[in-house]
């Protein structure tokens, strides 16, 4: 209750006097990072490490500051969207100083481990530091589809959860554990890729027996939802260890892979990633979990061939 | 609107007096189509390879055939659903002289050349054909959520559609060849099982940082989300064959899945599946597509490597 409490005073004091937040870094989404603070009313200074990216935001009322540092020490509130762990670490180091006493948002891309490592800098050198993800594309940023994880220190989350709602969508704070958002981010973006080569795979089979993208598109939402649909199942089977192969298991998915595969390769496509799949679910076969449910493949991942 | 009108005189016919079906092959899948031609009234006798299967049927109505060719005889619609193409041709062969007349409906797996070879034996034995292919899980036949595919002369979907709906959910006729059902069939499952074994390795490498597959699985229903939004577009621009990188490329999405597969390779886990999709996308960038967008990968996978 004590928590709730406090999120709400934050909450509003932010409506009556927005905190004022730096940026680093102007890329695509550092920009748009800026820009919704700017439109969320908060006093905002960039700052880029190549001049010339901040002229619109400058516009729009942002204070461009000449250095990292500068604009560090403009807000308690730093955001951090750079390229990638090494940029970012290129970027604060020099200004440990003035970000003594303020708190590091990173919306960098990084892993697990970066994200505990930056974590350990913050806390050597007096900097409070949340870590986080954004799962949506560029332009959703400030609107209701944007997502964002964080995680770090739960009270330090409360105290700018405020300020952070000014990139809007939905956000979700993970755990005390620094790592948590870049492990989410790291997963969530395998199973993207994943998925995404597995439906231009889709297309291009298609395409070699006369059906065209915009023919196979409607069909493939569907299989969105049955993805959707098994994806809570898995993920439940998976955490109980108890693979229940009743609606479907793995030797009888083994043969429809191999019959897709089978088509495929009489297609003369690049068929590698299908390949893989077929690989994985026949090692799980042959490692005797024929009756198995799909989830056993999250243990037969885990434990490689030798 | 003649079509229209025929459509809607036999589903009157249908209402008032159903047609007689027979089903071939009691699988999971046959047992749920038969009980779901029961369920909607229709005549019904059932047939299996093996026998044994039939009791649960025949208690709710269903008349008992002893050999294909009985079944086949007692009906003017006749559905097939067995293990494979090879099965459905030891069983249809013996029976053609039965078979004569009627119409075939055949929802046995099978791949788009499979499906043609089937109508072309039927057109030479005068059996009319239809290939069809069920998208959802046995246990949504009858129900809401069943989705069927079909291709086949169009006047032969219209006089049985009304037969056919007594299978419940939606149905689709994609045209006169009769191969379509079978290949948007391959390319959809294509989608489904890679999709699927994305997922799976996303749990596994989740839970490497920590993280349990409960808690990730609902983060994955909004990615599931972004992967319908582009199938939409990445059709659009893989018909139109301007693969727009502006909103996303190549380049960056081959430094994101390098990234990804980075912490993947640290964790342990066998990566080949994810290996195969870096490696298609760094094939592309390779040859000069780093700037295009995602849907450069359906041109790419039709040009395998040499």
């Amino acid at each position: 209750m004590t928590e709730n409490t406090e999120t709400k005073t934050t909450a509003d004091t932010e409506q009556s006097a927005p905190t004022p937040v730096s940026v680093l870094g102007l890329g695509p989404m550092g920009r748009a990072l800026a820009a919704a603070f700017l439109a969320a009313g908060h006093p905002t200074t960039v700052w880029n490490r190549t001049p010339g990216k901040a002229a619109p935001l400058a516009e729009r009322g942002a204070a461009v500051a000449e250095t990292a540092a500068a604009a560090a020490a403009a807000s308690p509130l730093v955001v951090a969207c750079v390229m990638d762990h090494e940029a970012l670490h290129s970027v604060i180091r020099p200004a440990a100083e003035a970000l003594r006493g303020t708190t590091l948002v990173n919306l960098t891309s990084n892993s697990a481990g970066d994200a505990r490592e930056t974590a350990s800098w913050a806390a050597a050198h007096g900097i409070d530091y949340l870590d986080g993800a954004i799962l949506t594309p560029t332009p959703s940023i400030g609107g209701p589809e944007a997502v964002y994880l964080y995680s770090g220190p739960e009270a330090l989350y409360e105290r700018h959860g405020a300020a952070l709602a000014a990139l809007g969508g939905t956000a979700t704070h993970l755990g005390a554990d620094p790592g948590r958002a870049a492990a989410y981010d790291a997963a969530l973006l395998d199973f993207f890729w994943t998925a995404v080569s597995g439906y231009v795979h889709a297309l291009a089979l298609a395409r070699t027996e006369g059906v065209d993208p915009s023919e196979l598109a409607p069909f493939a939402t569907g299989i969105v939802s049955v993805v959707a649909e098994v994806a809570e199942e898995l993920a439940q089977e998976t955490e109980s260890g108890r693979h229940s192969g009743e609606e479907a298991n793995l030797r009888s998915a083994l043969a429809g892979i191999d019959h897709i595969l089978g088509t495929a390769e009489g297609s003369g496509l690049d068929n590698s990633v299908l390949a893989a799949v077929r690989a994985l679910a026949a090692r799980a076969v042959a490692d005797g979990h024929g009756e198995d449910g799909i989830s056993r493949l999250v243990e037969t991942l885990a434990r490689p061939s030798s």
